[in-house]
């Protein structure tokens, strides 16, 4: 493009976005949340267990106890996972508050491959995938673990980097990972990376794979991606220890009013629950025995999805459609088309990303913070954006987009013509 | 008595301990755990809250956020706790797990008042009035917090010798206590030990009282207690985040589904929100929501309530009757009577409480474990037994009961005659 050229286009897009902004918009792209009809979906559970409180081995879910969760419920998760019952455990409304658990009985107790607690060591470092999921992040700055950014692929984070960080540092402890339809590339881990993860050598004996499957059964295509058997695979390696895995209903049924799983081998299990014992009688049986009821079986879950999937995929369609619109020939941009999961990931031109969501702000479309899905919210190139299609209406998400799609171009023409 | 009479009702209560174990019963006094009738009271919450998902405010309970939890159900219970609702959370189905949290977080981080996390002190120490609740003193044994005994009185702790311990060590960081209708002992603590334990001068500057009311409108006589304003006394006498108040819903509606508060100073609540933050993006406000539509008031839960004490309190004037019955003329064990709460604390023979148990185990009945309702499960003399006479029916109470007393006089029979 000629300085002409960037002008005038410069000019168009400006245009573009005084216009844009005499909308007032009030639109919001910032988080995974469900749609109100997505939660539609689930609102028989609402009146659900109706007249029963029994699970099907007769246990009074109204009372106290029942710490691993219900046998029932564990296997039908068990089944989408690919986990046997008896190595996944059913607890509360956040799988979050369980990886957050793990973390902490890590740092006060030690894992039960650790010479010392955690907190006990000078330092300790967490790989963290990037961009990857900002409450992850949080999770793990917050308590003073060093992350260590490892970059993200098409088929999972690069596993050579890895495996090399690994093999050499005893102070890299964990990672986190969000093997299928990753947040926010939506990337899918390959077994091939998977297989590296559970079977590469560490230098800590304790390293620990923080496996967050949140969307094991979120495609927005017709097949469901069969589970990864990472639990298998890490035994069979020798590190039956490494992979604890962690699931929830958050985004199947209602956010925040879910059934958590938390699935490792028996002797992680052992020391969670010894650990979990100490702050929890059990679980919320009751809202088990719902979920159980409202389900069925496994198939149910997966008819379910099917029905989430109907109003999602046109969403991300919706969305795809326009970043190729009004971005496909300009390449000022890149972005993922993941076939499942909550996000797409847009790479604008480098050192605009805060621009550009500065601008989509000024003008009412609120956009995820830039570098949140970054270690410490830093985004060391300034071009990646995470946006969630999930919870606006069609309507307010084609608003949204052509505006971002503005924004990204006027924040391209004015980087270029400050270079020229 | 003289060494015959000794002999001979020494024979009198092994005769009738044989005839005990004959009968071969299975009875369960060990846990505060509520009876299936009780908990038929609050069935009508298992097909709540139908088709409404929306607090009074408008928010779509069924979506992620609302970390403090629904205003109207913070206030119903803000009123029967004495605490303004912008000073009491909802969360989860269980106080305890708030409790260990707190702990937690003081040890990662601090608290406000620290001059750095608990972790990071060569020692930390918590006083705790015994006998007191086992799962408060799991809490503080596994985390390595020292623990020190204080001695139950009728209207509380020893606050003479907590005030002069607290003056003097600054590693004593922290306090249980069960204010209302204390576990076991069914003490309900008095304004003036309120007041002391409000306004000592502590020589740590983050000392806390972990005040767990989890009894609060649970009296087995009409009357209701008053709330003591402990949060009100602490900010009086200059201590505002010294107090951290607890309750919970799971001995009002259902054991493990109900919910949790936490009260607390403004700056208090702001530091557990920041970091429960990290681990959770919200309470289950479905489940709160539920809540709110059973109750609708604070004259609701007292109402419930009433029925509670309906059930409960049969069962406590029929234990204390055979107590009374089999033991009150040989002055081989004495009790409390109390006037709320879930338990009865008994006191037998000084080195006899372990035999006592062994012997109602021998003969099928579970009484909780010797020495449990004390800091690393030992009672110093031997002699106190929980009775937790809740959850099973009138007809096996009253047989455990029997069986228990003949135990308590047969272990006295054979002290003394070891004595002799």
């Amino acid at each position: 493009m000629s300085h002409e050229e960037l002008r005038s286009e410069h000019e168009r897009q400006s245009a573009k976005y005084a216009q844009l902004k005499t909308e007032k918009l009030t639109l919001d792209l910032t988080r995974g949340k469900p749609s109100p009809e997505q939660l539609d979906l689930s609102q028989a559970l609402l009146a659900l267990p109706g007249a029963k409180y029994r699970d099907g081995n007769g246990l009074d879910c109204r009372n106290y106890g029942g710490l691993a969760g219900l046998p029932e419920l564990r296997a039908i998760f068990g089944e989408l996972l690919g986990i046997p019952t008896e190595n996944l455990l059913a607890g509360n409304n956040a799988s979050l508050e369980i990886m957050h658990d793990v973390i902490v009985f890590a740092l006060l107790h030690g894992t039960p491959d650790s010479a010392r607690p955690w907190s006990q060591e000078p330092k300790i470092k967490f790989l963290c995938p990037s961009p990857g999921y900002d409450r992850h992040f949080a999770i793990t700055e917050s308590y003073g673990i060093e992350m260590i950014p490892v970059p993200m692929r098409h088929d999972g984070p690069d596993v050579a980097l890895i495996a090399r960080l690994v093999a050499e540092d005893p102070q890299i402890k964990g990672m986190w990972a969000v093997p299928t339809y990753s947040n926010p590339t939506g990337a899918v881990y390959s077994e091939e990376v998977v297989r590296t993860l559970a079977s590469m050598p560490t230098a800590a004996p304790d390293f620990r794979l923080i496996w967050d499957n949140a969307y094991a059964v979120h495609p927005l295509v017709e097949e469901f991606e069969a589970p990864l058997d990472v639990l298998g695979m890490a035994a069979a390696a020798g590190h039956p220890n490494r992979p604890l895995v962690f699931a929830s209903t958050s985004k199947i049924t209602f956010a925040g009013a879910g059934v958590s799983f938390v699935g490792g081998s028996t002797q992680n299990l052992a020391w969670y629950q010894q650990h979990l014992g100490k702050k929890s009688i059990g679980p919320d049986k009751i809202n088990q025995l719902r979920h159980l009821m409202f389900f069925q079986d496994a198939d149910g879950v997966r008819a379910h999805m099917a029905k989430h999937r109907e109003i999602l995929a046109p969403k991300f369609a919706l969305v795809l459609q326009i970043l190729e619109d009004r971005l496909g020939a300009s390449k000022v941009a890149s972005w993922t088309e993941p076939k499942g999961g909550y996000f797409i990931s847009l790479d604008v031109v480098e050192g605009t990303a805060k621009r550009v969501i500065g601008l989509a702000k000024e003008a009412g479309i609120a956009l995820t913070a830039a570098g949140s899905a970054f270690p410490y919210g830093t985004d060391p190139e300034d071009k990646n954006i995470r946006l969630a299609p999930s919870f606006p209406s069609t309507d307010d998400l084609a608003k949204a987009m052509d505006g971002v799609a503005t924004c990204v171009l006027l924040a391209a023409t004015e980087k270029s013509l400050e270079q020229a």
